[in-house]
């Protein structure tokens, strides 16, 4: 087994209590307490020079006089004095560290300059540092109970409820919703690996968490709580590992409303925001976003028991002809099939239940059939099948003293399982039925709607194909090193694209009567021209647009109208000039850009032009760069993607070279990061098959300050 | 008090079991065991010609032989014998009658016709049957558990847990799902009037039992679960009535997937669905629509237990930062405002909570506030301030040994609430915290998504007014009584429309090309060609519209390419001719239509034009007839409204000529409703305000087959 930097962090052999305390009403003695209940099988060194001992554990007046070996220091002291303290853990050799003290980060001024202090001491001395303002963690398999927070306060005698073979691990950037996980997920069985609640990421940040997790063998499904990802680089590189080992991530990113969006001048940016990025990541790694902390402990719950199904038809065995509509509905509504069952199963149902069920899907068993054992013999026919993919069952597990299965009949059948088998119940589970359940592997499932997006998920999981990394995409984009514009313009934005090798409509410049008339004897009508001036970014707005014409007379007249209109909106704004160009081909309008996040760099976007995009916000994000095969994949999940596969009888739209642009766009950003800040094409026509796209209009933002 | 018909049946003073049972493991023991358990106070006569008693009850060979009133018979027997039963209860003077034995509708056949007879019985009769195939009811007041539903099974010894101040009725289509509710309710601490489960409903059917709960003093919110309403006019006139008594419904139908959908031929039609029409009923009476089991209870309990707010201005008070933030997110993205508060209560609150508490909004006031009783203090301010319409609490209630308020504190505050005030636990509720804080009038929210969608549902509630009384708009419009046929064309359509008064484009019908020639020396160019044929309801695919016709010369060979396209299309369409029009002025495109209901009768349809309707379904329905007040509100809930109130600087749209048309095609379906079942305008162009619309295209299917 290859070894990660935190193994000795989530499994130390020894443990000192920095401020350890005698009075387990307060947070130093509960963690001691909490620690030595669960049975922390290595050696304990509070550290007190107020005591000699504490219950029948020696007191030491400091780490340094421990004299052995200390694998996690627990800190627990008032903030001043933890810089001192943890230089003296680093000097006596302590691995590790966690910070439960408050008072650093969070409280700003002066208590944050502490915060960085201690982030260059873990720097500089390689002791590993988690916190301030953390809650520790729990070891679950180890039991070891490095956290002061009262879920890991148990009977040691009480057994845990365990339904899952598999176990999973939990991040948290607050111990509240951390721990608040691990205490639902226990409710419901679900085995845990680690609960770490991360505090203010001095040293130690979400993305290294998750980096152990993905190599963990303990750990087979990760639930992570994001506030914002301090160490962006270790987070990505562990997202693609965790993918890569298969390991399902469920996330929940809160900071979604308020005041966060970032004020940008291009619609592309303003709709961006900075969640959109964390969203694309997640979508580019297969994480799995749930805002809602039972659906995120739910599909966490399936991903631990059940195997992935091979297809999205679904069959549901129930006892209730309502509740199996309503789970029929439920799932319908998460896109999932729930085909009527062949001839041939309806006719080996029908054998099994009375003549007022139903055999075809939701099949209807009714209560009768449990008692003469039909349930189970139905499940077993149906997971024989081939035509069903997932099988959802439903029944009442109200009672203290009855299940509707036997265990010695369903065990195997759940121990065989070859596709998800998930137990749903319309009344809450009674915990005479959750513990003889999870007898079986089995967890009882009792939110409707969190099912329905956790048998969904599965379904989304075994579709999801990992796109290769980022930097196995060669930029094939080159350009000139210099600083480009804060804002260009339109044919200022077409010059750099055509510059990159990007096609773009052959359009003229025109700054008077006499250039408009010269230009026009070169060309064919109807034409089309706009005005040109970079404070002018949103040129309809202004006026500052006509098409279709048809005659120089009516182009003389337009130019004119063009310039008196940008004057009239914006006085003081440069004019560039009129562009003039012929009218684009017909076809399906949408908008590709990229924008420059903060945290994770530029990220493409992609949507339906014109007012979907703003009114039903039907756009894609993806790190940039993307690849054509996962620009494809982008534009599938597009709401609107009918409109492109010849929507009401017209022509099939050429997504492959729509792909082509996103993926080239994507590149352009990634490899312009320090010069571009955005770039909007909107629109982009998308002409039928084989006829390529017009790119309409477009923006570039720079970095560089607009000269004159 | 005002008597209703149900006074009885919910409250009776006797009752008797046909087909009493000693057995208390089969359904009639189990009934009777419940009925006494629970303390029913009335007299109960158990039936069955086996038994001389029951326990300490006599048995009675038959009902006539009791000899003495009975308010309610629970008739538990074999199917075959049913019917005789019912009689002989009818004849005995029974009021009422419950039917719990299954195998009639739901088996077909021979059963079918047995529970037509049991219908036939109750109108013929008077006595009202619920049933068959019921779960029968229960009366928590009471405590009459006129059902054999293990959920009320109770230790008559163990204190109930009642958390709210009001009742919720629950009336399920489904006996597992409605006592589901209950069991759910029960445990959150919800206090139920009755739960009924109305089985196949041959004669009491859900409606009757809404019109019940609208006027039963008991209860305050209604719960129901729908499969499919059998007696709608029943059922409308009790949605007003609840409406007008000011009890909120929360209402979950199911049926909406699967192959229930209507084939027609038009988008309208297609689009409605038959779950368009319950939709549209329940918004017209404000029904609340929830489709997951937790979030439907968790929205009665904020019914039963908060005033409804002002506004839509929350404040979260938080001792979580964490969970703070995910509450903030979940009620954002329900579209309520987390104003930061004002600088003033921001002072007020700061002298409650720690330094590195956050007194902006959320509040996050630390655990050490708590320990210090500023949690109370926090909320007092908060309910005194006029800043904050409704205040969600965000606190661990995981304890078994302590809550974070103060009974004696927290009580007066909660009793007198002007405003909702709401715990959310983002660990599971411990027993202890659920009973504590009952005693408050508290109920433990702990759905994160629930919690926001019941505070949104509060708010959304608050600004419900309900549209006067359909019989009260008097239909304006009349129409000769000739039959209307199967399927018009378009310039028939428009004719049906101009002969009810309704403005529609002036437009010629030509045959040939001699009569195109007349028609365009009368009119401007460019002119609109369209192919009229009832066999041709989709022009555009049929190559069968050319627009923007600039001359003669393009017209006449436009109006070969119609025929010979209409003749590819579809080479037995019987060709009524070529429509000659102007070309319609620009503006938003909308789509207006109806259809007819089977259940609910005619519904109007709005929603905005083109790829919209059929990508992002933005459409709203209503029962016919709406009145303009009516369709207004339903343009004010189309996503897209944006679009009509001046988008990107465009001008604003005529809404008030578009909701003349929506409730003129409303009164034309609902005054038609035997004549015509579907109208489509798509699209109608509305122009700018003042300007009005025009129809550019209509569709209308009569009932009557075309003639020749």
């Amino acid at each position: 087994m290859p070894q990660h930097p935190l193994d000795t962090f989530f499994s130390p052999k020894s443990i000192a209590i920095i401020g350890a305390s005698r009075d387990d009403k307060k947070i130093p003695g509960m963690l001691l307490t909490f620690l030595r209940r669960n049975g922390f099988s290595g050696d304990i060194y509070p550290v007190n020079p107020s005591y000699d001992s504490i219950g029948d554990l020696r007191c030491y007046p400091s780490i340094t006089a421990i004299g052995a070996p200390v694998d996690l220091a627990i800190v627990i002291i008032p903030a001043r004095a933890v810089l001192g303290a943890l230089q003296e853990c680093a000097a006596a050799g302590a691995k590790n560290a966690i910070v439960i003290s408050s008072g650093f980060a969070e409280e700003g001024g002066e208590s944050a300059g502490i915060q960085a202090e201690i982030a260059q001491l873990a720097k500089r001395t390689g002791m590993r540092i988690s916190g301030p303002n953390a809650e520790g963690f729990y070891n679950e398999p180890q039991r070891i109970a490095a956290t002061f927070s009262p879920t890991v306060d148990v009977n040691p005698e009480a057994p845990r409820l365990l339904a899952t073979p598999r176990r999973v691990g939990i991040i948290a950037q607050s111990g509240g919703i951390g721990f608040g996980i691990y205490n639902r997920a226990k409710a419901m069985g679900v085995a845990v690996s680690n609960v770490i609640s991360t505090g203010n990421e001095s040293d130690l940040a979400a993305g290294e968490f998750l980096d152990y997790m993905a190599q963990d063998a303990n750990t087979d499904v990760i639930l992570m709580f994001i506030e914002g990802i301090r160490d962006p680089e270790m987070f990505v590189s562990a997202a693609r590992r965790a993918a890569e080992a298969g390991k399902p991530v469920i996330v929940t990113k809160v900071g979604r409303s308020g005041a966060g969006e970032r004020a940008a001048a291009s619609h592309t940016a303003s709709m961006a925001g900075w969640t959109a990025a964390y969203d694309a990541v997640f979508a580019k790694y297969g994480f799995i976003v749930s805002n809602d902390l039972d659906e995120a402990v739910a599909i966490a719950a399936a991903f631990a028991t059940a195997p992935l199904p091979r297809g999205d038809r679904v069959a549901i065995v129930t006892v209730s002809g309502g509740a199996g509509a309503w789970v029929a509905d439920t799932l319908a509504a998460e896109g999932l099939q729930i085909p009527e069952l062949s001839q041939t199963l309806q006719t080996q149902v029908r054998a099994l239940i009375p003549s007022y069920g139903s055999p075809r899907n939701p099949v209807d068993i009714t209560a009768q059939a449990v008692h003469s054992g039909g349930l189970q013999k139905v499940i077993e026919l149906l997971e024989q099948s081939d035509d069903i993919d997932a099988i959802v069952v439903v029944v009442s597990l109200a009672s203290e003293t009855r299940i509707p299965v036997k265990r010695d009949e369903i065990k195997p059948l759940i121990d065989a399982q070859r596709k998800p088998i998930l137990f749903f119940t319309y009344t809450l589970p009674s915990q005479f039925a959750r513990t003889e359940l999870a007898g079986s592997g089995i967890v009882a499932f009792s939110g409707i709607a969190a099912l329905g997006r956790a048998v969904s998920r599965l379904v989304s999981r075994s579709r999801f194909a990992l796109s290769p990394r980022a930097e196995a995409a060669s930029p094939r984009l080159t350009l000139s090193e210099s600083a480009v514009p804060e804002r260009l313009s339109e044919h200022e934005s077409k010059a750099l694209l055509r510059d990159v090798g990007i096609a773009v409509p052959q359009e003229s410049l025109v700054h008077d009567q006499a250039q408009l008339a010269a230009v026009l004897s070169g060309m064919d009508f109807p034409v089309v021209m706009k005005i040109q001036s970079r404070d002018i970014p949103h040129k309809s707005e202004a006026g500052g647009v006509r098409v279709n014409i048809r005659n120089a007379d009516d182009a003389a007249a337009a130019f004119g109208d063009l310039i008196a209109n940008a004057s009239r909106f914006k006085p003081d704004a440069e004019i560039q000039g009129v562009l003039v160009g012929p009218m684009a081909q017909p076809g399906v309008e949408m908008i590709v850009g990229t924008v420059n996040d903060a945290t994770f760099g530029p990220i493409v976007m992609a949507g339906l032009g014109g007012i979907a995009t703003e009114l039903f916000r039907d756009v894609v994000y993806r790190p940039a760069p993307v690849d054509e095969a996962e620009a494809a994949a982008m534009i599938g999940e597009l709401k609107s993607v009918a409109l492109l596969h010849g929507f009401r009888g017209a022509a099939k739209a050429d997504t492959g070279a729509l792909a082509r642009l996103i993926a080239q766009m994507s590149e352009l950003a990634f490899a312009l990061k320090d010069r571009v800040s955005e770039i909007e094409i909107n629109p982009v026509r998308v002409h039928e098959e084989g006829a390529g796209i017009t790119i309409v209009d477009a923006l570039i933002a720079g970095k560089a300050a607009a000269p004159g």
